[in-house]
């Protein structure tokens, strides 16, 4: 039986005569697929690559670069921004979270009330957030990471929270939501920039070619988490860890990175 | 008469009275807002802002976060990357182009056919691109502008060829196709990521809640050009510049930025 034939009647369901060896499998269907466009699916019951006569997408191992990482930001790769803008500002009322307010218009409108009676505007509290630093070795698992591929930041914050940290990141791109600021700097209002965000997003990403594999800490990250080809949780909560145990959960860059790298190749 | 009833009586169609300075507008709109969410629309015709009663988008001066301006790549950040190839490995027939060979695939099929005779695989052309420069000027606009907003490169190159580019110019986000690569770093074909991608990239980047800014060179820059906000060609031929007068054409980063940044503001 010719090599061709024999991966045509493996695509068709039938067991392989053997287990090949990766390269070998490789070598063959790269000779195969000059001719007739044939492809490798990863067939996890065999354990092994089986043609696939789609258009190739995520399983030609040395293809990186249809994938889009989408990062949560606050938890991720710096601190949740109010609670260290409450203690850099020394306004411990700021702490308050969903937790105690699960409307996250009152909140917001809450919090933005504190800031005026402060006095506070987005003058002062971009100068706070600019003392705010980056998690350690958030910077060097971005810059590795945005070499490999490409990288967005999806976040709940305001763009001008998040200014003075994305320069300390290596102005990563970032898609998140914004104030209303007036002329004068007084923050007037918020403006979220679309309904579920993290999913919206990841699902537009994807309706442009890309397989997304995303990372974050909490439940709003979920969603976008579940959403694509793979997705892992990254200093979350016990309790989310043991209510989503078939989600990967990591605490260090280093594991994240591998966990990336290897979601990126396989 | 109130001020916010003269705003309603404006709105509603009618000359204002006297035409007050921007910043009075401002103030007293903002007053109004507070209770009744009502925004300002520039009325070129009476060359002052006037309220709106739709959901603010893109006219409060200072919201610049729901903007991505989305830049080509090639004769805009760095030079035509296949003429730059062709010269750097002495291969002078690569710089044959679409206006020589009209189908792509053609060409792009013809040009790994040359790469294949000439023994070049990946990372033989990888360090043939790292030898290439952005253009003059580059990097520094980008990081200014990526420091003003965001900003995603869409390019119709390769991320395999697009790789040591995007490394000199700090690591900017880029969607463009991918290559093919076998295990042994041959080029075995080409992956192009969506159809008419950078008119679906923007069409994607404006269904998640932004309004996008794009700039260019070529033919295939039209598009994303025009479904903008704004849209600008930059260094162009003159062909393009003289059949689309309608579209502003600037030849420095520096007008550039400029345009950029007053499109965001305005």
């Amino acid at each position: 039986m010719h090599s061709c034939e024999k991966f045509l009647a493996v695509g068709s369901g039938m067991e392989p005569a053997k287990i090949h060896r990766q390269e070998d499998v490789f070598r063959r269907v790269k000779n195969f697929r000059l001719r007739k466009r044939v492809y490798l699916q990863y067939n996890s019951e065999w354990n092994d690559y089986l043609p696939s006569f789609t258009y190739m997408r995520d399983n030609w191992r040395h293809d990186m670069s249809m994938y889009i990482v989408c990062l949560d930001l606050e938890g991720v790769l710096v601190p949740e921004i109010w609670i260290a803008f409450a203690k850099e500002s020394g306004i411990p009322e700021l702490t308050r979270t969903t937790r105690d307010e699960p409307d996250y218009d009152k909140l917001m409108n809450w919090r933005l009330g504190i800031l005026r009676e402060h006095g506070l505007g987005l003058k002062e509290i971009q100068e706070t957030i600019s003392k705010i630093d980056p998690l350690p070795g958030a910077k060097e698992f971005l810059d590795k990471l945005r070499r490999m591929t490409q990288v967005i930041i999806i976040s709940d914050t305001f763009t001008q929270f998040a200014g003075p940290l994305m320069e300390k990141l290596g102005l990563p791109t970032i898609f998140c939501n914004s104030l209303e600021v007036a002329p004068d700097g007084e923050i007037t209002g918020f403006k979220m920039r679309v309904k579920e965000s993290k999913l919206t997003t990841v699902k537009a990403l994807q309706s442009i070619g890309y397989e997304t594999i995303a990372a974050g800490d909490s439940h709003n990250d979920l969603a976008m988490i579940q959403a694509g080809k793979a997705g892992f949780l990254f200093k979350s909560t016990e309790q989310i860890k043991k209510d989503y145990p078939q989600i990967p959960a990591y605490e260090t860059y280093e594991e994240l990175f591998d966990a990336l790298k290897e979601a990126i190749e396989r």
